[in-house]
């Protein structure tokens, strides 16, 4: 029963076993093998400090927060979870193909730290010291991509001189206004279709979604302008959202992600840039920043004795 | 409340009116403004002979199939709606952020007329004479894309001469085993997800849907082998399937599309790439075949005297 067989990364990963024979000796290694490979230092833990849930009705979804790109707009949001601002807010707006938003849409929540208005962070300026991943291929939307700290990011060294986190599936962003109105946190958005990267450097951009995506992505769609939800009672409550570090560590999500600046990495890119598996007759040569999925992969924790 | 203010396009059609000031007349149009300028002759009804409706108790999902890229599967498809192969079968395999896929999975059902194996289709020859109309921006994944019939494709004129239609959000395939079983049609998937572009002449692409995809993209995902539903229970019966020709003309779904091979569209892209809309500070000068969503509306039919 093997068909279209892009299989998700953690299925390929799952152990199905290649016999390596003679003939295949110089063949570049799967995706399968390449994960087979991977060392535990391959893999990093996500900062609980740095991790947001989002507590739905249907289960939760882990948010990594991105505070070298957004540092303001980060510690903002840090700050509305600490004050709960988020609990029993909603998300508001499901549009088919594109974003997955909750917060306060009605702007009627007061904040008590936290702030409702933060200067421009939509971009970072370039510098040669940033340990930046490259991806060897082609973008129409910026002059190079790559990964910096697990997250896509699209990189103009010049004459712009920015480096931004680039907006694809399950990019968290910060809503706005029109300009020069930026968000504050208030308002978040997920990204739960192909890529939107018109948005790039047109709005601040905070994290990525590394678990429970599809809590977001199946939602109804709404119906009213931009694809809110027009009736109140079709809104999905948020039960809590709350900082990983917030949270009880036997109540946290655990979880392991592929680290993006390691040769491992490089060669799992590979892997995708050039699909070695059986099924494939024509390898593309070529891949997306928003189409390589970054593994996740569950860790056992053991108990204090 | 505009945030995010990408408008799906059915929105941003449905009568934003703009005052055209002097200083405004040098700029291009926005889409609305394109698209409130767009004359019948601009929209074509799909083909009743060429539509295909997926019907669940959810609703229907409206497909255009696609003869001139792949004449074999398509015939073949329509053969299976019509002796009602679909009808009672399910969907048995939802992956997130990457296809929904229905039919025969267990290779149990009997065809009539229908046949189980047709030749790879996967492509088409180049020839100058297809009236394919350009997008003049890079793609990594083909030398050039562009659109054909409505459907949006790559282009290779060199060395290999071959045309096809790309895997974008939408994208009816026709599920395969391995090369070279290709597949008959008595499978089929639905991308919902981030353009699979890696699948591009890899596999045979029958369609688009027009309408109702959202009705695949939010089923559940499936946990089996490559997102497959484990439990009989959970896959998502088809009530039944058929072309829209053999529906009465009553119980069709009355949709225009709008057409590709015109001066407007051309104006609807140019507004894609560069977004005019109030909200955005930085056009993109720059979108994706797989970006460009092609505006469907209804439309009204007066019932004969």
């Amino acid at each position: 029963m093997r068909r279209i067989a892009f299989t998700v990364v953690s299925l390929a990963i799952a152990g199905i076993a290649f016999a390596i024979g003679p003939s295949d000796r110089d063949k570049p290694p799967t995706t399968a093998e390449v994960m087979k490979s991977a060392q535990p230092s391959d893999w990093r833990r996500p900062d609980p400090a740095n991790t947001l849930y989002l507590e739905l009705a249907s289960g939760r979804v882990v948010i990594e927060l991105a505070p070298r790109f957004a540092p303001q707009h980060v510690a903002n949001i840090k700050a509305l979870a600490a004050e709960k601002f988020f609990d029993g807010l909603a998300i508001t707006r499901v549009q088919d193909n594109f974003v997955a938003q909750w917060g306060d849409a009605d702007k009627a929540r007061p904040t008590e730290t936290a702030t409702r208005k933060i200067p421009d962070e939509s971009v970072i300026a370039w510098n040669k010291a940033l340990p930046i991943v490259k991806l060897p291929d082609v973008d129409g939307y910026a002059l190079e991509t790559g990964w910096l700290d697990g997250f896509p990011v699209g990189i103009e060294r010049k004459p712009s001189g920015q480096v931004w986190m680039t907006h694809c599936y399950g990019t968290l962003g910060v809503g706005r206004d029109n300009w020069p109105d930026t968000g504050s946190g208030a308002e978040l958005y997920v990204v739960i279709g192909q890529a939107p990267r018109q948005l790039d450097r047109n709005i601040v951009v905070a994290g990525r979604v590394l678990r429970g995506i599809e809590l977001l992505a199946t939602l109804p769609r709404g119906t009213g302008d931009l694809s809110a939800y027009e009736k109140a009672e079709q809104r999905i409550p948020i039960v809590r959202s709350r900082l990983a570090s917030d949270v009880p560590e036997s109540e946290r999500t655990q979880i392991e992600v592929l680290r993006t600046d390691t040769p491992l990495f490089t060669k799992y890119v590979e892997s995708r840039r050039n699909r070695r598996d059986t099924w494939y007759i024509h390898p593309a040569g070529h891949t997306d920043v928003c189409n390589i999925a970054i593994p996740v992969r569950d860790v056992a924790v053991t108990p204090p004795p």
